[in-house]
């Protein structure tokens, strides 16, 4: 895997001669994003791409590059990809669509793609991939711009799909690394994560799953890492509608999703259900400390939304932590002595008395975390549209959940 | 309900002597929201108030104001509330916490509220209330700011906490009217429906609700409504915890939440989960038409999205309605003879060639609306970072699910 996220040295197959907005042009892109190694544009045609001097074939280039990038039309795949295999080329990229995507055609062309690296001991990353990106190292294959982390996170994607690299404002704007398999001809999700057991520049890793080919052995590498590093996994085609879907995708056979599920289980892999779940499970990975016991004291300034974090912990598995009494003596409002408090805790009436909500926030978070009993601190913050409230918008501007207690 | 609305003549007691940022104070939140109508301000002590003179009781005000706001101390309501009867007012807006939603004395002193309310068959909003807001009319008691919808829409948020007119940010700017009834110890759920379904601005009806005291006219005036104008409700306190949390929030009972789920089936009103599901919802009615039948037709850039919405389909009872071929001659890429079209439709191989994403989408969505056995479009589009997508960004640059066909 080594080479396909840190290579020294890569050759471009098929790098488009025009350039800009709607040219797609990776050699311009690799080169935006900032990667460092040395580069050989293979072209039959031109002499010049983006001020690179060309080269009419992979054999004719003046090393044994550590990748080769293929992105050219699906019926000239198999003979360039022979062409790599003959100069020594170890790994191979192909970014090309249209195999087991596609037709009969394309599966038995990328049925050969497999059985020709097998048998030379090459490895192919896709076919049907946006490829690889790495945010240390400063190298991408994709063909869209894609922002580059100044302070990379250890959270890896390994997909079977280029828009979590590009479309997903969040992972665009926080990961690592990324490895978008495609259609598995070759390297897989057991490889990856083997990979990714030694990394030390990942410590979460995500999965995008649409098939998977190597059940057993996923179960076993996976159990095997979530004892280090915790596995998330969004597996899609859970419906017949969605299975079949996938298969025109990226030619995965989803089979039946109870099987997953019993698989994930077993791994102790941790599976969310959408994107909405992937985003705040990879984001509470990144940034919050794993909770050691599900006892959960919620600060909200509403009680309505108390309310609804207490349904919120029914649904998730978690409890809400008694309410320390010597708190409410910390929290009292005089000019409410009627004014109890419990957990969900309510500070509005406390807030605004005191003139300070963060404040009292972060009073009742300090005291709050101090407890045993209290395993995280839940706080809600609305957004307040008012210039009234700066002082709440000091403590988060967010409409969302944070934990106080930060790594 | 008229009166809490759209009043010419507003009594407010117990405006803060104190302005500006984190003073609370209603009136000047009244006229930045823009009322027009007259201000009475009742203080025992202040002379003046925000320029406004005052007077030592509800007794001196020289008219039976349309609407009167108590926002004192509780154990101050009490008397006060009755000189309002006493001076003839027929609506009374009680902010005071401190009632059924704190200890055994408040829910005394409400009980009390209720019974002078009837008697007199004055009418209470509250206690514990923000109170209302209407944007058509230029009407708020909130005591914190809400920006002013200059276009209202034909939505109506009856709700038991404020913090959905100040602190949802979709809903702060996207309401006409909004109720918070806060305990209920008068005007309730029952109420207040009979009210909205006569009222030509109100064509949606949103509620959230911790309790409920009225059941079977619930069912009934529901039943009646939802044959005019949807009504959504996010009930909270579904779990035992939550119910708990209720009921030192607004003093509700919530009772089994099996017997509010059949309620609602019964009655036809779209029951929500959370908040993410709430807005969704919400944003689906205000912009656009109901759809006629299950049958969805998702136009997409990523395979992997077209997979999680085949997904989406099954979990919410939609359908992947049939392709139709005629399309595929339509959108051929002739560059890819091998590319076949499929719902979801995937137009990003056919996009890229094209050069413009924005005609290929609405060239398929204008196809795809005409099929009598496509009920609505989906179209998920991502948000590319980069300047090489303008073209993408022109459909719209939301990551979220759109229907083409707008209202």
């Amino acid at each position: 895997m080594q080479g396909f996220l840190e290579p020294e040295s890569v050759a471009l197959i098929g790098v488009t001669r025009q350039s800009g907005a709607g040219s797609y042009n990776n050699l311009e892109v690799m080169l935006r994003y900032g990667y460092k190694g040395r580069i050989y544009v293979v072209h039959p045609q031109a002499s010049e791409i983006c001020g690179f001097e060309t080269y009419a074939s992979i054999n004719q280039v003046p090393e044994v590059p550590d990748l080769a990038v293929i992105s050219i039309g699906r019926d000239r795949v198999l003979p360039v990809f022979q062409e790599c295999v003959q100069k020594g080329v170890q790994n191979v990229l192909i970014i090309s669509q249209g195999f087991a995507d596609a037709d009969k055609e394309g599966e038995r062309l990328q049925k050969e793609l497999s059985r020709i690296a097998r048998d030379n001991k090459v490895r192919i990353l896709g076919p049907n991939t946006m490829g690889t990106l790495n945010a240390f190292f400063g190298f991408s294959t994709a063909f869209v711009d894609i922002p580059r982390d100044p302070s990379p996170p250890p959270l890896t994607l390994v997909v079977q799909s280029g828009i979590f690299l590009a479309g997903f404002e969040f992972f665009t704007h926080r990961m690592g690394k990324a490895i978008d398999l495609g259609n598995c001809c070759d390297l897989d999700f057991v490889d990856v994560l083997n990979f990714l057991e030694a990394d030390p520049q990942t410590e979460i890793i995500v999965l995008h799953m649409e098939g998977l080919s190597r059940g057993r052995d996923f179960l076993q590498t996976a159990s095997r890492i979530i004892q280090k590093k915790p596995i998330l996994v969004l597996k899609t085609g859970r419906s017949s509608e969605g299975a079949k879907a996938a298969l025109s995708h990226s030619g995965s056979m989803v089979g039946e999703d109870g099987v997953f599920q019993q698989a994930f289980d077993k791994a102790g892999v941790i599976r969310v259900n959408n994107m909405i779940e992937l985003l705040a499970a990879s984001k509470a990975f990144l940034n919050y400390k794993p909770m050691q016991g599900p006892r959960i004291a919620v600060i909200t300034v509403a009680g309505a939304t108390g309310v609804m974090s207490a349904d919120a912990c029914g649904d998730y598995g978690l409890e809400l932590a008694p309410f320390p009494q010597r708190i409410e003596d910390e929290l009292k409002n005089h000019r409410m002595p009627w004014f109890r408090l419990h957990n969900p805790v309510d500070i509005w009436p406390i807030g605004m008395v005191s003139g300070s909500f963060s404040e009292v926030f972060k009073n009742a978070a300090r005291q709050l975390i101090q407890e045993d009993k209290v395993d995280a601190i839940l706080g809600i913050i609305p957004v307040f549209g008012s210039s009234m409230h700066s002082d709440l918008d000091m403590v988060s501007c967010v409409q969302d959940i944070e934990v106080y207690n930060h790594k």
